[in-house]
């Protein structure tokens, strides 16, 4: 791979030479959304690039017509491969195809600031895991008021609920503060419930895998072959109301206390591109998984996650210093290998587009807890924000910017933002009930 | 509406002249999937009729050929009751356009035993309720050893979860018995769980309904305007893993024990055909709904529903003889309008095909209940079937077939079949584990 563009990035910029993530975007004057690769500030549009040529891409370049990854993903890992070969070639200084041709460069490269991004791929089903260690012992206390020993499945799998694909929202989607059964202020569970907007409205910083190529029903996925079927990355905040979580969760799991919105990143960040960062899991696996989760190798990715967290009024303040909590993806106890064999064990067929949800990235520490219920203790220790303000949960008009990134000294390979704000209630459209 | 058509129906038909059902079929001549309606033993398939002249479909026709009837569903209730008209008129006995033009019925009359039938429509999110009292005491009993008493918080919403849209599959799908973890026979859970096949397959009797118009995001939908949203009802099998699920379901609900198949019947059964068996529910609901789920009129459905069992070797059996169970999904305690209703109260967004299971239409009475380990009591005390085989739990090679209709003196609204065969251990592929 040419090691340099023509195209002049800022240093620090997410979307690097060695980055070129996917996204769905659409313009003011071509507001078709279409697929392009971010480099720097700037989209190059796919759909409008004539350079596919190799055997895998000759025939398909189509597909970047289309508003969503998923033909394109389907495609499987060689056109994966091919395109972004050809991508890299298009834009290395080294290649005059685009770099001497300005009446080219206009058409296909958009600054970012002229577009809109959307949800980069339709999704089919969207399965959440809950992956973290300390994450399953704080739910545990959350719910249960049970000891921090999680129940005794945890540790043989890696346990999973399908949640809500159709309210999946792409980074920058105001949030309505959800209504929602809760039990009574007053602890008695037989003065019945309350019905009104969630009191403890919350987020949950995860990562989120975009499967790109399917199995067919009846076939599992081995752990050793799951790596093939995943297509990128994105940043995802899984809000959460923790009061309907827990009023509603026994037996059958969450449900409308998630199901209001997912905010999901708009960039896909590769495996590809990710490749320079695998590394160990921070957890030793005890006890040994079953074998059909048992790897030759266990392997996650490096990925540095923050959130921070800024109330109404803030909108000028620097990223670093609303930072609340700061994780990284190693933490989590089960790879996304074991989450995808374990998912397709029973035959349960992934679909190109399927979002996969790591659950919460909570680490070890205080700091590197992945929620505000996590760092406030279920609200009882708000936190204290730069600007004096506490939160035990979010206020509307709070926004929650979660940003990720591997770097080393050569390379940064960013994710961009994946951002929300909760509208202030009076925002919310009346409700229809008499 | 004409009174008869003129084709030739058998009396006891599902698809009387009253009902007209939609569905997506092939055939071997012409194998691209395309919508048609049920009459009688014929398919009329609607992509070969030029017939439809009315404001909403004159310019909306083509979406009969397309392969699932999401597109159809979304133009809302206008078009569906402008459609429905239409189809009526061209198959009245009054009416010369089909009758007398042999050339135009030979084109788009199709024997039923000459098409392959396919999942209806795409399944956006697939959310399966628990409205059924006595399954869900049955539940708790089966997976808690606790007592008869429900949780508190189900007399006080429709509880649900998010199930998997992937794997629905359309009657005549062979099941493949799933793998998975469970709990070792000794007991004792710190010796840790076992991964195999299932030893404890079930079915779950259900009815689906098909969601035809969307709100927004954040835009509830209120009970008394739910059933705008509902195109129609197919019958429902919720294959499930019962030792999966009891190893599973704490704390995140059902995933891999249902997610390897879940079977529907082919013809939607609209819910404007079903009009004249709207009926009240047998339960009364008490304590009263909260006030987003009060109705000026709670309303369900009179729809008669079987399960038979076929062991192998019995296929030449008369289907009455090998009922196991016999319910009606009046006896659900949460209708449809309040699931809708709760589903979208915290602002989560429907979509044009989405479906929405009932839960298992368990009665009150032993006869009545919608599962296998209910009718033996969670395996303890198999039952006996015609032939004097006796089933705990679902063998290979048996067959599972769901029926429900509508009757009274002078039509029979019928939802044809849905069925499903467990494979035998031997059909299935080797895993590709190591």
């Amino acid at each position: 791979m040419a090691d340099s563009t023509f195209l002049q990035l800022e240093e620090a910029s997410d979307f690097s030479f060695q980055n070129l993530p996917f996204g769905v975007f659409s313009t003011a004057n071509k507001p078709i959304p279409r697929i392009g690769i971010a480099i720097g500030n700037w989209i190059m549009d796919l759909s409008e690039l004539d350079c596919f040529s190799g055997p895998e891409m000759a025939k398909q370049s189509n597909v970047f017509r289309e508003g969503e990854l998923n033909a394109f993903m389907g495609l499987g890992r060689n056109a994966w491969h091919e395109t972004r070969q050809t991508v890299q070639r298009v834009l290395s200084s080294a290649e005059g195809y685009l770099r001497d041709n300005g009446h080219l460069q206009k058409r296909t490269l958009i600054n970012q600031d002229d577009a809109i991004m959307h949800v980069p791929a339709r999704i089919g089903d969207f399965t959440d895991f809950s992956a973290s260690k300390r994450h399953a012992e704080n739910d545990r206390i959350m719910f249960t008021d049970k000891s921090q020993r999680i129940l005794p499945n945890w540790d043989y799998m890696p346990v999973a609920y399908h949640s809500r694909a159709s309210s999946v929202v792409v980074s920058g989607t105001d949030i309505r503060r959800p209504n929602g059964q809760y039990a009574n202020e007053d602890g008695n569970v037989d003065s019945g419930p309350v019905f009104g907007p969630t009191k403890k409205l919350d987020f949950e910083m995860e990562i989120g895998a975009l499967i790109g190529t399917k199995n067919a029903l009846s076939q599992p996925i081995s752990v050793d072959s799951a790596d093939n079927h995943v297509f990128g990355f994105v940043l995802l905040n899984d809000w959460s109301a923790r009061d309907l979580q827990s009023w509603e969760w026994n037996p059958l799991g969450p449900f409308l206390s998630k199901s209001f919105a997912t905010t999901i990143s708009p960039w896909v960040v590769t495996a590809a591109a990710l490749e320079p960062f695998l590394c160990d899991p921070i957890c030793l696996q005890d006890p040994q998984p079953l074998p059909y989760l048992r790897s030759k190798s266990i392997k996650t990715y490096d990925i540095n996650l923050t959130t921070s967290l800024q109330t109404e009024g803030q909108t000028e303040m620097h990223y670093s210093s609303s930072v609340i909590c700061q994780s990284n993806y190693k933490v989590m106890y089960w790879t996304l290998a074991q989450q995808i064999a374990h998912h397709t064990s029973n035959g349960c067929n992934l679909l190109p587009g399927d979002l996969i949800g790591s659950g919460t990235v909570s680490g070890p520490t205080y700091y590197s807890s992945g929620s505000l219920s996590e760092l406030s203790e279920r609200g009882t220790k708000p936190i204290t924000l730069v600007d004096g303000q506490r939160r035990a949960f979010l206020h509307d008009g709070d926004e929650v910017i979660i940003r990720g990134w591997c770097e080393d000294k050569s390379v940064r390979i960013g994710f961009g933002e994946c951002r929300g704000r909760v509208l202030h209630h009076r925002q919310h459209s009346p409700p229809p009930f008499p």
